[in-house]
């Protein structure tokens, strides 16, 4: 929790003050004023600043810009600056290169360029990560602590082969164990010394962008890169904590990133934070799916928006500039999905290099007399407004969407059924039927307390790890209402399938047996047919990407397939199972059909709206010590009305109470203090 | 041969219980005799399994495994375990991996792993064969021997470099002949030493998928490439033959695989097998075709369906299940057209690695109460019906189509004049033509025997190797007809170009010189216009790829082009050669012209079809002792009807006496035993 | 100059006698004759016949061939041989074969493959020019010499890395300089030591195609590689010179290539020759731009084309030929352009290797009865007729259009704001409106003269070299019309952005501010409306891209857009600055829009077509002793008619006198002497 630093939300950004003069940096701070910026994060990349060789730190312009930034009224979020390592370590230890998936050992460029598993690395970052926690430890400027940015990536050098075989040693203890757990006499991959055992890359089982031999290798090489980048975090988190004990750390993550299972790593922080950068095609669905992970990570703590553009990209293809007021739309859609800062990248645009067209608060034109700088400084002054009302609030939800990291990569990895199957967008798909009738969603992991909810979805839940299969049928047991779906239940945590008939583990609770699964080109569709009406679901749907071919063992089956040779066939089944139910859908069908049976699910439970808005227009709520607000948020670029029924409000940002029929401008925000 | 061996056809295929417990087997056992599996394909990746380390061999388990399946019926089909080399080997005696076009030295992993000059691999392969062919010489249920799996790939290594010198000293002798085969005094090639030649790489000569600079070199390599993994199936194949002279020696090959030249290969196993893996959108024609293909290997002689899959495959984009009724229909279609076996990919479904989701007679769920498992289990009852009724029966056929591996290397390696030219798309289109009709057709070689044939045709016969003008012009004095198309005649065996005017050694034969060849844009089209009304040719078609400007030289012109600025220039003609005729085709028409074309010259030849059926009911024959089976294989979901006319019959599969009109089910199968 | 040589335009091309036999040259001679062929490119690819070891030099074959074409009227332009080293010369010392991007060494093949900064290849370049200028240099045959071949490639091994610290010293002085220039303090790039810098590769700060993440690095060695190659051709430019002080020298460019900054190279050039490839579908005025870029590097001289195609090419995707008539219609819009030569790639097919299928003189039937021959020898015929009529004659532009290779660099590595911009898409996007009015246009570089011109036009100039802002400023106050677009003035030689307000330096004399620049998806579009009439100007248009959103300073807004939140915004300007215009256009429009507002700047300038013709019919002209030549090309397959009005004009091609209406067939040429 950093509500204790400020009595307000943090409101700031990056800055790389280092790339200017001082004038410059005199003027930013006339300008942070102006828009009421109050944190600045710094150091991010400037280890060959802080260290010009291997003996020497000089952090003096670090103390200036510390003293000069508070002293100005801004704190900072203080990075250790080891996301690129200086280009002399890499001509002294190239140990610090990574060697890529082809086997090309890297030279010195780029960024988040250093092998995790390097010795150097290891030293070189924990020993600054303390340098600078002793120096600092007393500055009342510093509020947050941030290890390195924006981890990521693989490496697969010797060290990383070296590292990966005692990391299995660990988990397998005998090669036998081993051999079994990746079925090694599969096409004679049969182990006899672990020496044998290298990296899965492109010259042994991969090629292409996801596609593996051996998926056996290719999950634990997964699994260990994650662990190996945390242990990478941890050793700069344990160096600054041994300094200074009460200090909050954290790292900036960046939603639904792949490489790294933010689960485990979230253990490790002592607060979330995370990098939004939605394209303007992205569903507003998805950034909020993707906040709601970030939130998910601490079992719903606060979090903090670390990074967003204020005004435009420059890595994407096209990089469009945020319309008027969006940059304000999607602030407070970050907080109203429980970030508790608002923090840009950047505050100052780079003259040079890579991101000099990426958007900043003080565009190159340097100074405020931009459309940007306005719509900054307007937040900034509602900021002030807020003061602490929503900091620390919560989100309650009734309904919990799980989601796994180990599942994802194994699901992708899988060589069939089907190329097209995506995990996060399944995931996405329930989730943005929800986002639609406003109803609050939690995104959590197998670990979870799921007794908090009283419906879970589970969509292609294909890994059921140790336990999970027990866990979900005592939540159903005690009344809960499960909702899985195709290509769920089929392997256990090591990707090996579970014998005796697909869902495996799921299949007693679902009372379903699914013989086969056949999967669709991608211009082919079946209908799911609903034998009754249920709820909302009538009629005809359109279904794809994969069909399991099933047969109840005890389920009810409430709609068949109505086309092909499996015609008739159930789609959908829903099993009562002790106080709950448990139900399968066989194939993907189409957003209406999940509209309408998540309709159906949540009526039956009495789970409803927050508020019925038109298309478009979000409500999320926060709650805090028994008083609730409500984030309207119009996506649309035009004027809505909607409805507060019995509702009185006070909009905490234009300070209007508000009743009956509300006019909510295009891209207007109103948080609601409901009375 | 391998009939003496079974009183009917084998029934199995791929079996790796080495995956799974003994509790297991015994249960795969009583499915088994269930299904009337008679033969199972074992050992094929298990050398690492066999050979812990380099001096010790563990064959007890395979000892046990073929005792038990022979005390349960089940005959065997030994595979050799070498298609994947044992990690062990790769790191102790690195020359057995590969390196690949880009330089890059793999590393241990996949399957079909290992460099075909390593001497490494070259001994250990070897000796392994040696050792089984000595432990199993006197076993009864070895039917027949199956060397290492679906030999393929391509190395670039330092041995495949000094072994492609030695291969190249025995082809030229001198670096004059060489310099002069490859015109290297193109881009200053001239070579004066052999090491100075390397092998053609992406370092080198190529890039891309199949673009070459030099395209002599290239062409060499191909061919060094294919023999040198045919001497790795030598070694092993001497090698058992040394302890079983009478073995009978298999490796699975894959249909029109471009890698190796199967001709060659041919020579050297005692049965032709291979592995058929259509996508569902693969047509039923190229299917039949490749099955032609794996006939003609032989010049006839039937061969083994080694692999299919009972149900879907894995690793294509999207898997789709075989639609009840097709594994069966495809089944048999390998029986129409040569095939004395029926095998599958795999008797149980793997339960971890690459190939879990790829379909087996004997699912994950592991009983028999599937699907799959009843289909599987009724074409067994099936196979027991018709005994040996159809066993070492031949296809009689008056058409042959050509078809040279080097000439497809040669003609796709070609720079210029369009890259949409596909060959073996261009053998099937004319192959497709004769299909449709019920025309059976030999797949055959630049050494096969033509004279066996009424008609012979060449699509794009683009190198003329020596004597092979010859042969075809005795073939046509003799009375033959022969087709050949655009872009023939071009190139001498070493792609260097015959002087004097295209298509150069078939231009006497063909009375045309054609001047020059015009490549259209995908979006273009040219129009072919008969001159007169020639059997079924008349009025216009659409033709495009390329178009040949040509000019009779004594042949007749039948048709010119309509469009662009060679509009009435001649596109097919025909030149009385002796007692024959040769047509040759300017351009590539669509599919209407060939059926025309194809029908008008088989009537003239009054080759008929078998059966006059409807479209997607295909017929195939065999006969043996002057009795015709016809095989009717109906490829539409629905039901059909066709007319046998005068003709009696009894449908073997159903003992059922047919004659007239006769009704085949949708996918259905039926073999007349013609009366 | 080389018009002393011969009293007609040269006429002939790569001529490679080395790949055939002495009867086959004896007959090349005979059809020379009949086709007017008088002069040959030899010895291109040579070096590997030249030097077949490292201390022996064969050059008897080229005495006799020099010899033997000179005996037969055919002079000679003499290539030196080092566009491809000899085999020996890689295996004996591999610093001549480039490593890649991804640091992969290449090994011998292909052409165009030496390492710029490798020790060997540059001292044995060097002496084969020395040798082969000592050997000829009283040959009166030799008319041109034709140094290496289509420079171009990239390497990036040991010897360039070092080769490149070098260059950078030499440009940045001190570490500290440079570290300010690429603002290193960007992702922690600081270099305390030269060592520590490495080429900018895949393995470094390069990905995809043209991906970089740290421009001014990459920049920068796109001007060492270029500037490394220019030094091999110079060092063989002076080792020719050094013995032949009047020789004329050359090497063949290839239009628009990106690699090479032939501004800078042509000043090292006695004469332009360059290699012209247009695919069918190119537009011709694409090849009209190139050959006025050709002819604007040496500040209007005339150039050779040194090779183009008689028929079709080899090495796109579907090497269509040319129709009747183009190739003659294609070689007189050389001429019309600048061009004293007409040359072809090549005089005899090859008959093995990469360019067997790429069009010839002499095609491989070997005799002179094709259509090809006949094309070529009515050329020949034509160009005896003109003689030197237009030889040397000049072209005489009141536009001139800036293009910079160098900006070309920076625009592309650009990351952001959008993938679409193509910098020469742009150029030619205005270079053709001027095209479709027969407005003769010069291609200019930052270096020229702009006093000469009335209008310049500077599509995207987003890098201002230092002076040139102060060049444009003194051209427009002294009565220019200056017009340039979106994207412009940003960044400075090095990439850093000019701080302040875009366009930079440009801002004050076009009276604009560029707030912020809009990146549309392909798929979007804003509109251009016009505030009044002007001259063609009126209205609405399309427009996309990029939009820049601007602020008048004193400009006059002319248009503005009609969409989107910057609708109202300015989106065309114009600014008096002294006694001349400059115009600012902020988005990319349609051509209908081009068209227009050219139309209304020329005519504002009484800057009118040299003829009035229908669309596809070009007009362009040479000047020479007061005398004007106008070439009338009919791109369209059908006949033309246009109008002379008042011009008496003489047809040199055909001695007809030629007024008032006037009909040009299809793709025919007329050359009118004006009287």
């Amino acid at each position: 929790m950093i509500s204790n630093k400020l009595p307000k939300m943090f409101y700031g950004g990056d800055y790389n003050p280092e790339q200017y003069d001082q004038a410059t940096h005199i003027e930013d701070l006339r300008m942070f004023k102006l828009a009421g910026i109050d944190i600045a994060t710094i150091n991010v990349f400037s280890w060959a600043l802080n260290q010009p060789d291997e003996d020497t730190y000089n952090f003096e312009w670090l103390d200036q810009l510390i003293d000069s930034l508070y002293n100005n009224g801004v704190h900072v979020c203080l990075a250790t600056s080891t996301a690129a390592h200086p280009a002399w370590m890499a001509t002294k230890y190239p140990d610090v290169l990574r060697v890529d998936t082809d086997g090309h050992k890297r030279k010195f460029g780029g960024r988040h360029n250093s092998c995790p598993n390097s010795p150097t690395y290891r030293k070189y970052s924990e020993r600054i990560a303390l340098k600078l926690a002793e120096r600092y430890k007393d500055h009342p400027a510093i509020l947050v602590w941030h290890v390195s940015n924006e981890y990521g990536g693989e490496c697969y050098c010797d060290n990383c082969a070296a590292g990966f075989r005692v990391w299995l040693k660990e988990k397998y203890g005998t090669l036998d164990n081993l051999n079994r757990a990746w079925n090694a006499n599969f096409w004679g991959h049969t182990f006899y010394d672990w020496e044998e055992i290298v990296p899965p890359t492109n010259l042994s089982e991969h090629w292409g962008n996801n596609n593996s031999t051996f998926q056996g290798i290719s999950l634990d090489y997964s699994r260990f890169n994650s662990d190996g980048i945390l242990d990478c975090y941890r050793l700069e988190y344990d160096a600054i904590k041994s300094v200074i004990p009460d200090s909050v750390i954290t790292t900036n993550l960046m939603g639904f990133f792949k490489p790294l299972d933010y689960f485990k790593w979230a253990k490790y922080m002592d607060i979330i934070s995370w990098d939004s950068y939605p394209g303007l095609d992205t569903p507003v669905s998805f950034t909020a799916m993707a906040h709601d992970l970030m939130r998910g990570l601490k079992d719903g703590q606060p979090f903090m928006l670390m990074e967003q553009t204020p005004s435009q990209q420059n890595w994407q293809a096209y990089n469009s500039l945020k319309r008027p007021g969006v940059m304000r739309l999607w602030s407070y859609q970050a907080v109203a999905h429980g970030a508790d800062t608002i923090m840009f990248f950047q505050m100052r645009r780079s003259a040079g290099a890579c991101e000099k067209y990426h958007g900043a608060v003080i565009e190159h034109v340097g100074h405020e007399n931009t459309r940007v700088f306005r719509e900054v400084a307007e937040v900034g002054r509602e900021l002030q407004l807020l003061g602490d009302k929503t900091l620390d609030s919560v989100t309650e939800s009734r309904v919990g969407i799980l989601f796994d990291w180990e599942n994802w990569w194994a699901v992708e990895k899988s060589s069939g059924p089907t190329i097209a199957l995506n995990y996060v967008d399944q995931v996405h798909k329930y989730y943005a039927a929800l986002f639609r009738r406003n109803i609050s969603t939690d995104i959590i992991s197998v670990d979870s307390d799921f007794s908090k909810y009283d419906v879970v979805i589970a969509p292609v839940l294909y890994m059921v790890k140790p336990g999970v299969a027990k866990k979900l049928e005592d939540f159903v047991q005690a009344g809960g209402t499960f909702l899985t779906t195709f290509f769920s239940g089929i392997v256990n945590e090591n990707d090996l399938v579970t014998l005796g008939g697909y869902p495996g583990e799921l299949r007693k609770m679902l009372g379903i047996w699914v013989e086969e699964i056949d999967a669709l080109f991608p211009d082919k569709h079946n209908k799911i047919v609903l034998k009754n009406k249920l709820g909302d679901l009538q009629g005809e749907y359109n279904c794809g990407l994969l069909c399991d071919l099933l047969h109840s063992e005890g389920a009810e089956v409430l709609a068949e397939y109505a086309q092909d040779f499996y015609q008739g066939m159930p789609v959908l089944t829903r099993n009562k199972f002790g106080k709950g139910e448990a139900w399968y859908l066989a194939s993907d069908p189409d957003d209406a059909f999940v509209d309408d049976l998540l309709k159906s699910i949540c009526d039956s439970k009495g789970i409803l709206p927050l508020l019925e808005t038109p298309a478009g227009v979000e409500v999320s709520r926060r709650s805090k010590n028994g008083q609730d607000y409500l984030f309207v948020m119009n996506h649309n670029a035009n004027e809505e009305v909607f409805d507060l029924g019995q509702l009185q409000a006070c909009d905490l940002l234009t300070e209007t109470d508000l009743n009956g029929s509300v006019q909510i401008a295009g891209r207007g925000v109103q948080i609601l203090e409901l009375k």
